[in-house]
């Protein structure tokens, strides 16, 4: 128990019950109100944070796992009986760092609670936000990890040049909404699919795919993608795996890429499903590259000074799916696994 | 019909008797006889070829199959009642062509018979044989299509650096065994699987591989991998696919890159295997690229001014299975898939 002082309050957490098998349901994560000191002790290099948004993305499900060596290097799993965490955006309210001072707000990897200490270390990855007349909110997403994510993948992944072909999949997702976008940017044809007629309308009113389908209502994918692309696929933007890319493998080009930045249909599958036309990677000489964001976070300011003038003079589209309060948090988290989200689902915990 | 001056012969030729299903039987091929002139009309740019050896290679299944758009790019469908085609050896018996002479040896692609006609194009790719101190026979393997494969794959697409550790699957075939004695020469461990005891002997005593096993004596592919790779596999050159491709994914290491030259153990499945580990290729940061010689054809002088010096100092083995006689081709092909072969595999037409 902390002592509890004049400047002691309480924190309300999230907490992993136990691992999850399959699909996680919101009694998978339970609450647990802890008190915390508002002040840093002298001598501390610790900082304190006030968590004001916090991320809800798909590759948190594999943190809720069994520990497994397999995933370990994107993830480690979270520990039963303790909080999980994310990325968030946080504003310091005390610090014994140098390099952090009260008021500054940060974005990078929180505790779900209402205030988390961290010490800084060369490797943890904090990142100062500069600029505030953007919404603090899209530090979670689009000028957070999902942005990066979209960055990195379309431009060091993906290969892509004017003219050819893309298709994302989750496409109004936080990542799929801006790769679409960089897609068009480029010059590229863009078609995107998401699980509701809803999100398709947004992918071609709000983000300008070029095309847009429902997965869900195409009995036939492979059709579905021949009636996009009746030339065939250049590039996919994997964030789905399974039956979706059995069908893309079927119609890509030759020399095609398919940039693996999520796989969430496989995520809740105690067995993953098989993907069967691989032999297709040799017959049309196509690359199928995963990568992980952390690995291009270097790049990050590059990132800001690219993204920032699209947003600015609105030219790339953003949209958020906001959920008040930290008690909602769970049923969020969870909802993402079933496409109850409409664009980037984040929780807001506190406005200031 | 041909004419038949003095100068006709009888040409004994290779047919596909209908597309083929599963795995090919002899039956499937059948001997034609006709004739041919051995004189080169006055005016054609066309050039007679005498078939010295012939090469079986586990594309040509592909081949043997109904048209189908996604093998295309690899390999067309041979044509029913037609002589199959593929790499060979051959010597020019006439020429109406200006680049090409009485007596010159060359390797490309041939009929399979006694004596083949071609029009030489740019992209017909016929190479002339300088190299006469090395047996002919090895340009249907080490010194030619299956040689230029192991070359090109492996510098080109695996991305190698000393002191990682290399799987290559099908490692006593023609370009398996040449992959891993490339390894070996850049410094890498270099473990090899293969289908009977006899070639994992080969694998280990003759081309030096560190490793090797027996892939139908183990239980359990997983388990025979971490036993060779007790840290995991940087490098895997994938010819066989499946369930083999399944344990490795599960065993490559962080920014690990496999190098799909081929997934023979799939040609003749009517349903081709699912595999069910790619969400590894996002956790791991995996590259999986196919790839295909042709691509790499200009290379070839500089391929062979790399491998020769080796060659002649007996710093590269190189095993080969002969079988003599065109009559005998169908068997030695077919044999080819169910692993009878014992190296490179191929055909002595004639002598000269």
């Amino acid at each position: 128990m902390a002592t509890t002082g004049e400047a002691t309050t309480t924190n309300k957490r999230v907490i992993l019950r136990d691992y999850v098998t399959g699909f996680p349901k919101e009694s998978d994560l339970i609450f647990n109100d802890t008190t915390i000191d508002l002040k840093i002790p002298a001598g501390s290099t610790t900082v304190l944070l006030k968590n004001l948004y916090l991320s809800c993305d798909p590759y948190m499900r594999i943190r809720m796992g069994k520990p497994d060596p397999s995933t370990a290097a994107l993830a480690q799993a979270y520990n039963p009986g303790e909080p999980i965490y994310a990325f968030g955006v946080s504003k310091v309210i005390d610090s014994g760092h140098p390099d952090y001072t009260i008021g500054e707000l940060i974005w990078g990897v929180v505790g779900w609670e209402e205030y988390t200490t961290f010490t800084p270390t060369p490797n943890s990855h904090h990142f100062k936000i500069q600029h505030t007349d953007i919404p603090l909110s899209y530090y979670t997403g689009l000028l957070g990890m999902p942005g990066m994510t979209a960055y990195a993948g379309f431009y060091e992944i993906c290969s892509a040049k004017k003219g050819e072909t893309v298709f994302v999949s989750a496409a109004s997702g936080a990542v799929g909404q801006l790769v679409g976008q960089l897609a068009k940017i480029m010059g590229c044809y863009v078609v995107g699919s998401a699980g509701s007629n809803e999100k398709v309308d947004l992918l071609k009113k709000k983000f300008g795919f070029d095309e847009a389908f429902n997965y869900k209502e195409e009995p036939d994918l492979d059709a579905a993608l021949k009636r996009c692309f009746p030339e065939g696929i250049d590039i996919y933007f994997e964030n789905v795996g399974g039956n979706m890319l059995d069908a893309v493998l079927l119609n890509m080009k030759i020399h095609g890429r398919v940039a693996v930045c999520g796989m969430i249909s496989q995520y809740n599958l105690e067995n993953q499903e098989g993907v069967h036309n691989l032999p297709t990677v040799l017959y049309k000489r196509i690359r199928i590259q995963g990568f992980v964001v952390s690995d291009y976070f270097h790049k990050y300011s590059e990132f800001l000074d690219f993204v920032l003038p699209y947003l600015r003079e609105g030219k790339i589209a953003y949209v958020e799916d906001v959920v008040e309060g930290l008690e909602n948090g769970p049923s969020a988290l969870i909802g993402l696994f079933h496409g109850k989200n409409v664009g980037k689902q984040l929780i807001l915990v506190a406005r200031d």
